[in-house]
């Protein structure tokens, strides 16, 4: 079937199908969705007011059987950050979507009245009906009590009580397989949903599927993609311990932000380690391997249960783990698993939502290491919306404005993830420059720093890393259009079988001829449209630099600051 | 005796008395604040961090007997708004700062220790003491202990619990005559005194005296120029109804922002009027006229009374009024006294939390109209540092982001005050320009589109508007320089012997021969100054707008909307 635009008017309350604009036809992914957002939002909109738009886009490749294909990009202008923003996610409804001949969803306008809403998607359009039942409830509630409302089998996208509330630390969260939730969790996106009173959306492509224009290419070159994912030591060790294989590994290196970003390395890193959560979960009969969407070899996810062996969560991520963990000085893995699964179930990010706990632990609203703080925080403040739970559920910029510290690890007003930027530098010069504030996957140089894949960079010194972040970012923007995971980015940096693979994958899909310089042009063309729209919102150089304290405090063990110019920094941008 | 520089840094916790640098020498009040915080405050740094300075300057005519010169300018990057930040008020630490000989006070660094300071400031220079009784206590608990554990007469500078907390809406609070407290208010240079864990300082010249150059010319120019004073009609009308005249004549304009901003015209107007208090002040045995400071000869001030003829408040203004009368719709003027004074004691701006509160009830927090509870927010929410309470007391920015409210009148993180931009258009474009947020005081165009002094600028069109703010911002930048109180500005715009009679003064004084073209250069100096600080911490054209829905929501009763783009507001600056 042919793609189409599904167009959702929340003012009107109107939906509509349309052709794909010829400008738009190539892309998929994170190139669409910023595309549609740099053409049609106002950038200096208010991001949860009626000119903002929350586009909804599966990449070039979702919706088929190609290997890691499954991730669904949404867009919009950030409430967070104040930027354009795409966050993506796997579950099954980028696939579902891409079956229901939908290559991008756009929903715009707000309600007059206060009432409301869900939208059920399928080939034949949109239909919007009032809800009133699962309004106030949390993610695992909407998507039980729906598996029972609806038949057959469909995606659902929803948010929680933090998205209702428009926190602007709200997730959009996503079904996976098994019923659990995979977040589409920075930048707030989830607050952009809940101002145009969506509660949630169900995704059926009633047996639809994807056409591809040359079946035996494609399933050639996904025997070659897939075996290339498949062989990379890196996927290996994520199917292994997950990415929580991370902690020791980044511990090791000094760039673990602990106590706030105030060392580099955390005592009790081995009790939270990937390493002793696999032993956990294999003592309680979890599961080690786990995807979050069909078609994942990789399967870095698993199936953490509880010490009576229920299961606790899933997708449980490294840099939450190292948030709760590190930074907040929590040592016990199960309560960090009982956090993220409360944070999944309001729907809130759980790197913003467990930096800003960090930082209101240096202001003394609770002390580091109060897992049970955090834990009770989370469903006693931030579910019910006190004043405490919405500073929190603002993330950690505004946990600092509030209680005025001055160590707030943010850019552009977004959580600086898990790697100190003092210690690990290429890092650094992703979250200055990342079109959509502090973000690893907008150019994970971890990868070459730490990992020595792709080469070699040497993480303490300043040399080569704007090359590696502008390299990396450039070839994220294009990764992050075609659906797939960004693990891939391993396999495609050391094996050079893998990136022709893929882009085989693509010209049998849409019978193209693309080339490896395509690819570049089109995350360039991406990164430079993003740009745009930031500048056009108000954002200029000046953005573009990390907090004072990464310049001014030394981080054990290396004892190093961030010594970037803003002059050196701004060379990322010659291109 | 020669004026000195007197520093303070409270790293070291060392003291210094410093001759003035040449480039200083000219310069008083606003103008040396802006100077100084230029010379010496890296513009991108944290403004609560060790590399902010907090700056007070006595005016160049403070001190002396001129009619109205005793304002104190306070100086810093301000945590509300990132922006370099002047504010300036009344009361007696401005007069006995220059009679101690001090041309400014500069305070730097940040205590090592978490411990508590005061400074006693002397001819001798400035003593460090730490301070342990005082903290935790509102103003006027300070200002009464003090008053016996002291002997002499001494001023008084102080923060309430707000500045403790570091709340972003806290003033600098100054002790007047009477013991009553007058208000730094606006930009939260409260936290940054807060920040540097100064509770309070004294200042005492020992019986010094500002030396005249020409005591003669001084005198007889100080004639003329306070009988300018006294005879204009707006000084009257400010001396017989406080600046609380205005609610009436705003009202009646069309431009009385009311119920957050969606109305330009308050039912119950009549309540909250000058008038009103005036006949009330009467009733109770107040005072209807008081001055904030020695030798004010416009008295805008008053006392007013509780039913039980007990002094409830006094510098009870119309901006105050406005914001929790018309703007949170409580029309109760007992009510508004109450919470004035509470604001007093905790030390935080009334402009900035009324504001807040509006945007507050918007939210659904508390009920437009919900006087009493406006008092338990403050009581027990914002004294108390509660989550609501710093929410709140954060400001109107951060009230609207907690909650993702879009109806948030603020500019530079500021709240807009008590002139609708929509209806009277002049002041929209000082709001928009001003280098340190939305700031009636920064260029007060309501004398010439409203009180038709100055001539008359119609304020529901634009033209003129641009024009009419660059000039009234020149001018009051240069005002503030002086230690004059800006109401001499209406006898400064009507009388032609207001003007040279203030020039002579300031030639008198200092044995100078400045004209009114060096007065102009001066303002623009100053604006010039500012302005370049706040691109150097990353302000751009950008950040000189209005909130959109300005732009977008129609206010009554005129139905007009704010309807400068861009670029037109950009023209403000060719200077």
């Amino acid at each position: 079937m042919a793609d189409k635009i599904f167009r959702v008017n929340m003012t009107d309350l109107t939906t509509a199908i349309e052709d794909v604009p010829a400008d738009w036809a190539g892309h998929g992914g994170r190139g669409l969705t910023s595309t549609i957002v740099a053409a049609e939002v106002i950038p200096t909109c208010h991001p949860l007011g009626p000119n903002n738009k929350l586009v909804f886009a599966p990449g070039l490749l979702s919706g088929t059987v190609a290997a890691n294909s499954g991730r669904l990009s949404i867009g919009a202008k950030s409430p967070l950050t104040g930027t354009i923003k795409e966050s993506n996610a796997g579950g099954t409804a980028a696939q579902l979507l891409a079956r229901a001949g939908c290559k991008a969803m756009i929903i715009e306008g707000l309600p007059k009245e206060d009432k409301w809403y869900s939208l059920a998607l399928t080939p034949d359009g949109v239909t919007i009906s009032e809800e009133t039942e699962l309004i106030g409830k949390g993610n695992f509630e909407v998507v039980e009590t729906l598996s029972k409302r609806i038949e057959g089998k469909f995606g659902v996208v929803t948010i929680g009580q933090a998205g209702e509330m428009k926190l602007t630390s709200a997730n959009v969260s996503i079904k996976d397989p098994d019923g659990g939730i995979r977040s589409n969790g920075r930048g707030g996106l989830g607050a952009v949903m809940g101002s145009k009173k969506i509660k949630f959306i169900t995704i059926d492509p009633k047996g639809g599927k994807v056409d591809i224009a040359d079946p035996d290419k494609f399933k050639a070159a996904n025997r070659i993609f897939a075996k290339a994912l498949i062989d990379h030591p890196v996927s290996q060790a994520l199917g292994q311990y997950g990415t929580n294989v991370l902690v020791n590994i980044i511990n090791e290196s000094g760039g673990l932000p602990t106590r706030n970003f105030t060392q580099g390395q955390f005592e009790g890193h081995e009790s939270i380690s990937g390493e002793t959560m696999h032993d956990t979960i294999e003592q309680r009969g979890g599961k080690v391997k786990h995807n979050c969407h069909p078609g994942c070899v990789i399967q870095c996810s698993q199936v953490y249960n509880d010490a009576d062996g229920k299961k606790l969560t899933s997708g449980f991520e490294y840099e939450s783990i190292w948030a709760m963990g590190a930074d907040c000085c929590v040592e016990d893995l199960d309560r960090i698993a009982e956090a993220d699964r409360i944070m999944d179930d309001i729907g809130i990010d759980t790197i913003e939502t467990s930096v800003a706990m960090g930082v209101a632990m240096e202001a003394g609203v609770l002390p580091f290491g109060d897992g049970a703080g955090i834990c009770r925080i989370l469903k006693e403040e931030i579910a019910k919306g006190t004043g405490l739970g919405r500073i929190i559920g603002s993330g950690a910029g505004a946990v600092g404005r509030a209680y005025g510290v001055t160590r707030v690890p943010v850019v552009k007003n977004q959580a600086i993830p898990a790697y100190d930027p003092r210690a690990i530098k290429g890092i650094g010069i992703t979250y200055a420059t990342s079109t959509q504030g502090a973000d690893h996957t907008m150019g994970y140089t971890i990868a070459t720093n730490i990992l020595n894949v792709g080469g070699k960079v040497d993480p303490l010194t300043k040399e080569g890393q704007v090359e590696l972040s502008r390299n990396l970012q450039i070839a994220t923007a294009a990764i992050d259009s075609t659906g797939m995971c960004l693990f891939i980015a391993f396999a495609a940096l050391d094996d050079e079988k893998c990136l022709p693979a893929l882009i085989d994958l693509i010209n049998a899909r849409f019978n193209l001829s693309l080339t490896g310089d395509d690819i570049v042009n089109l995350g360039k063309y991406i990164l430079k449209t993003e740009r745009a729209f930031n500048i056009a919102a108000g954002f200029n150089s000046a953005d573009d630099r990390l907090p004072e304290f990464f310049y001014n405090e030394e981080l054990p063990p290396h004892n190093v600051v961030f010594d970037f110019t803003g002059e050196e920094i701004d060379t990322f941008w010659d291109f």
